[in-house]
């Protein structure tokens, strides 16, 4: 197995020290926008089946070039989503099985956007079904924690646990501080402002998916190992475009444990405009204001040292029992950021996404 | 008497609007750093009286050049306070009385900017009070709405109404609604920000001035004139400098009701750190966040026409009365939007400040 990695951020370069620990892939070719940037997560692990290269993943052209000449055999995609179709289509045309730990963007229905879907997220990948199936290629879309860890939740629940599934419910949560910070968050502002003011979209049997207003149905939800309750809320995520069409049930959801306070500060940015993608023009400049929300924040990828807490992804399944009674049963993973950055030295928010990939990719290599 | 009026933004010009109706002036030169404004500003008032001229107000220089060149006896400082101390020195050095309605800015306390004032409003102007004198020329600080006709107030409080004063307290509410805005400030966002994040100042007659941390004891004001109840909080303001060192009192306070609502959003773009000017770096470029704040949002000298409510500037003294018994007073001046927008064609809290140096000018003129 030769895996192209593209994207050496804060997943990539956890990626790399999880799978440096295994033996089942003869080379990772790290691949990123910035060569110090590959150069540092390559040489981080300190082996020889790592290497670094420049590439720009916004060409599927270059992708394709990338997976011909290292002669790669699995395209695993760590970039940012709004790069998602052309590292997709360029492990395609490369001739490579694909792998990625989020999916293409929605974009919202253009007069009902908080009842109706538009585009969905995945839309754009499902929409090449085909062409993957005619090449005889494998993609893997979602299989970083969430979406991918509450997917096969969700196939384990139906196989194992329930004989009829109400509702597959992920709900993720975390009691994460950062020492020095008065607001910090662990992960990337700019996706965040994206999943949780894109509108929410929620399936159901006899409805199909709909989307609700942002931040809709506050709920507390407990989380074990010490986490406690957090507020959590509807986010739009791959799940519940994922779920529904493999596992029997009827209602899928995702809620986000974003707290109150987070909720507060989305709700503003959104407010005064601050969430824009779109160029405003300031004095002699123009910048995307979202970009000088991200630019004011500390660096999530440098916070693991000032990180305490736990974090949390799982699934909750309400339905009915193998044994015929009323279950309700949560799915969880938990990680330790103090035992992360200890064992790893990545924080436990990115080395939970890629722990994931590194499952997927040996199941695959040994052709379980 | 010959007016020098620098800054033709919402209170320039509802100064040109507001003075056109009085014979007490010779002329007034519209002065602005963008000729195009000053123009519009004289042109709208159709006056001949009423010339506009091009003005950096940031050189003290050009200001004392312009005094001299349009034989000015009066400068009215209607911009932005961070050229308080360019034009005040310029009118000085050009030989001309000076108007402001804002006073020069403060800087915290280095190591306890929440106990103790740094360089307060103000102080910069007051450091050169013997210049004026020996000039033999009048600096009349803080001649607007508030500070201004509050101060006022408060003379007139002593002079007429109590015989002991325990706290003059400004009060500032209003009951504005923006159409078609979720948030849209009717005052520049870029000084509510000043205001409001600085450390608020309070004067003690037994421990003179101190500071606070923002947005300390709130206090629901309940407002004149069907306003109603705003909650409001201390907040760094002129008055607190300048009345008790003419009034005698127990204690000044100025408190803004900026209401829950716009005491989040405040608080949570200090938290992002995007009140901060320092510029930030954005990719390939430069900018202050709280400059994309400002431009994210409507400019409010074009909100007047979908502006609905009334604005109060007051003043509330409590104290011994004339009689000897407590008394409790509200002092203060209501200013309808439909109105100053159909007499006046400017929203209600640019006519409100501006109104006051017209009367100030006039009385001068009088020599009343």
């Amino acid at each position: 197995m030769r895996i192209l990695l593209v994207g050496a951020g804060g997943v990539g370069a956890a990626f790399c020290s999880i799978a440096v620990r295994r033996d089942f892939f003869d080379t990772v070719v790290v691949a990123d926008y910035d060569q110090n940037r590959a150069r540092r997560a390559a040489e981080a692990v300190a082996d020889p089946r790592f290497v670094a290269t420049r590439l720009d993943a916004s060409s599927a052209d270059a992708v394709a070039e990338a997976v011909r000449a290292h002669r790669i055999t699995h395209v695993l995609n760590a970039v940012d989503p709004r790069f998602v179709m052309p590292i997709f289509t360029g492990a395609l045309d490369g001739g490579a099985d694909y792998l990625d730990m989020a999916m293409s963007l929605s974009s919202p229905h253009p007069d009902r956007p908080y009842e109706l879907p538009g585009v969905k997220l995945g839309d754009e990948q499902f929409a090449l079904a085909d062409r993957w199936r005619q090449a005889g290629r494998l993609a893997l879309v979602g299989i970083g924690v969430e979406p991918g860890l509450s997917d096969v939740f969700a196939r384990y629940a139906a196989d194992h646990l329930f004989s009829e599934i109400d509702e597959l419910g992920t709900r993720d949560g975390s009691n994460l501080t950062v020492d020095g910070y008065e607001f910090a968050p662990s992960f990337s502002i700019w996706t965040t402002i994206e999943e949780c003011l894109n509108p929410p979209v929620i399936w159901e049997a006899d409805r199909g998916w709909y989307t609700t207003e942002p931040f809709s149905e506050p709920e507390v939800f407990d989380f074990p190992e010490g986490i406690g309750p957090v507020e959590c809320v509807n986010v739009e995520h791959e799940e519940v475009l994922l779920m529904p069409r493999w596992v029997e049930c009827k209602r899928v959801t995702f809620k986000y444990g974003l707290g109150e306070e987070f909720i507060g500060v989305l709700k503003t940015l959104h407010k005064l405009g601050l969430d824009r993608t779109e160029k405003v023009k300031v004095g002699p400049v123009e910048v995307s204001p979202r970009d000088v929300v991200a630019a004011c924040l500390p660096d999530p990828a440098g916070l693991g040292p000032r990180m305490r807490g736990k974090t949390c992804a799982g699934l909750w399944v309400t339905g009915t029992g193998r044994d015929g009674n009323p279950r309700s049963t949560y799915l969880y993973h938990v990680v330790d950021n103090e035992w992360s950055m200890a064992e790893y030295g990545h924080q436990c928010v990115v080395w939970q996404t890629a722990i994931n990939p590194v499952v997927a990719l040996e199941l695959l290599a040994r052709g379980s």
